[in-house]
């Protein structure tokens, strides 16, 4: 028997096994096959297109990274919806069965993976993410920069309007008030620092690790004249000082790793006055499991997701009081919409972009391909997987004179 | 040197160093001091009268157990704020020197303590507390009878209105909806569930182990005309059944008992349909820390407060996602206020109360002192020490189609 049709072969016992909506396949040699139950007349959800036995070799038993690297390199190709073909994939028997080799290696590669934490890794690790230049952000962000979950008052909101609406609920979470001193470890492009200062008087330092977001922060306040009041900090959040009323930190603490989170919550001790109050905005999980290795290959070198529990027992244990945590994974589900439907509408300015930039054609469609599926995946996983956005507000020892209830931050709002 | 003087020496040497408010000491032969920084003409805090050289050495050597048994036998007389005495000791210098020896046998008092958590053993337990009668808890509960953390949506608000308040705000974090079956595990007097059918035209069953709970529930459900809809089982959390599309459980988590919390939260999964909402509303630390053995002894045989990592740990695991925390320890700090006015207006009802159910007179006033102590020890760690209430809302599995803000929970309110 020859091995391509073996593997063919496997393919099919596999998927007839597996698939729990209507999904169709054409393989390398023509050959098109439906799977799952009836579709009544609607057609499959999702048609995957093998190219090669090589691709299937990889969905079958590479994991995600094996799959993500075969639809990077352009071997598979979706007809449909990529996050409805995500969504059927994170089918637990599925990826039971698929993922068992791949877990026999996790130990190995996390303990290749930690070095991305370290102060000089995660510089790397910033670079490989943030280095790829404002541009390329601005051609799917909105006008400020925010790259993280936006706060949807309603699911009509604009992605300007509901990014905006994320700092002010975050700012209500904060009880920011005018000469308040906030501290915002990954700052990404200052926005909200700028916000804060010019809506709530505050005055600011943020931290960032990437050097293009440094330089357009400052140029931001300077242009909103909030420069005298707010400062930024080219410096790895360990070596962040001084003693503030607020700390703020979004979507930055995906990036600390495990290992380091001690480290980080010593961090927020030792910046937050007593009394102070904190919020922590970040992605997380349910319970402690591994990253995603395709996307701690390709995407976030040294990304590690942190379970809620693990933040609560680090926090409890240096009298970081949680007074208020809010499961916001619908939000960056509506975020990541946005994004991708901004993301392709300016595919052909995103390409001219990467080309100034110095990348091959090849690998400009490689970097596209990447990160269509990082976006869709984040977006499926946010909607049907294991993927939450926690806001954790706390306060640094007791505080006893804050408002009983939760109602002010939605004052004005009904 | 006589041994008597000897512990007055102790004792004046020790609060010498640890007093950090104003502070007087009454000793057994007449002698009166006055400890801690001077109190500027307002007279100490409090006053703590030592009757015998017994008392200082309980107080001295004996962690809040010594401190409780020589309290409630009339050893050790307050005068002034209990609480204030109280939040005095809970410095942690105070704490840490004191409690030093107490720690000691503490694996072995946990091995004997776990006991009260067996199926049985939780009978007990909770016929030590409950079984006072109903009579007993009348006299400084609210008329619904909740024993449990009110919601004040301000703090002049009744205590009859804030646990009416609690109720709703628990229906609407449940998104209570007419026809939904609701299951509370340890529905103490039935407040919840009767509110729930009134009020949202729920269906439910309630979960008690007291059988003068189970019997007031039920006269309360006919004569509230929900009998129909809802009802009570006397029997253990362990053993209830049925599926329900929503679960509640207030103040009965810290009944449970660290090792069975896992067989708690298999009951909940058992229970909650997928895709159904539950709240848990329970005491709680920031991080895991032994209860009070005082506590354990004397008010809540078995009782185990759990922590918030623990809990969301436990969750997570079984994908009870959670959605929204809310850490309400001012709210029980002002239910404990009103309770504590209450119990001391009614001191000669209670009383009579006591003897008519067959106590002696200094059996009275020993359990008079012991409730004295619980309440007002409970109400000085909500606001100065480490008690949390926490209301937990999860889903069961993923749950898309909930609202985007927590905006409905207020609404009306503002």
């Amino acid at each position: 028997m020859a091995p391509h049709r073996t593997v063919k072969q496997l393919f099919h016992a596999f998927t007839d096994r597996c698939a729990t909506v209507p999904l169709a396949v054409e393989y390398w040699d023509g050959d098109r096959r439906q799977y799952g139950p009836p579709s009544a007349g609607r057609g499959p959800c999702c048609t995957l297109r093998l190219k090669t036995p090589d691709a299937a070799k990889a969905a079958l038993t590479g994991g995600s990274l094996g799959f993500g690297e075969a639809y990077a390199a352009g071997e598979i190709d979706i007809g449909g919806s990529l996050q409805e073909l995500i969504r059927v994939c994170m089918n637990p028997a599925w990826e039971r069965r698929r993922g068992a080799l791949h877990q026999r290696f996790q130990h190995l590669w996390e303990r290749f993976h930690r070095r991305w934490n370290t102060p000089s890794g995660a510089r790397r690790a910033i670079a490989h993410h943030y280095d790829r230049g404002n541009e390329f952000y601005r051609h799917w962000l909105d006008d400020s920069m925010t790259y993280s979950c936006a706060y949807f008052r309603n699911p009509e909101m604009s992605l300007e309007m509901a990014q905006q609406a994320k700092y002010e609920h975050l700012c209500r979470k904060l009880r920011l008030t005018s000469g308040d001193r906030l501290v915002d470890i990954g700052c990404g492009w200052g926005g909200m620092l700028i916000y804060a200062a010019r809506r709530h008087g505050i005055t600011g330092v943020g931290y960032t690790l990437a050097r293009n977001q440094y330089d357009y922060a400052r140029e931001q306040a300077r242009n909103t004249g909030v420069d005298d009041r707010v400062s930024f900090v080219l410096e790895d959040y360990r070596s962040a000082r001084g003693s503030f009323d607020k700390f703020i930190s979004i979507g930055m603490f995906e990036h600390v790793g495990k290992r380091y989170h001690p480290v980080f919550f010593d961090t927020v001790r030792k910046l937050l006055k007593p009394g102070g109050i904190g919020v922590l905005h970040t992605i997380g999980k349910d319970h402690e499991a591994p990253t995603d290795p395709w996307i701690t290959t390709y995407i976030f070198p040294g990304g590690d997701l942190p379970s809620l529990a693990g933040m609560c027992g680090e926090m409890g244990l240096r009298a970081l009081k949680v007074i208020d945590v809010e499961n916001l994974r619908h939000h960056y589900h509506l975020t990541l919409q946005h994004w991708i439907r901004r993301f392709e509408a300016h595919l052909d300015d995103i390409r001219t972009t990467l080309a100034d930039s110095g990348l091959t054609a090849a690998a400009r469609e490689t970097f596209l391909r990447r990160w269509r599926l990082y976006l869709n995946g984040s977006a499926a996983n946010f909607l049907h997987g294991d993927l939450n956005l926690y806001q954790l507000t706390f306060t640094r020892g007791l505080v006893n004179d804050l408002p009983l209830t939760r109602e002010h931050l939605y004052a004005g709002h009904n």
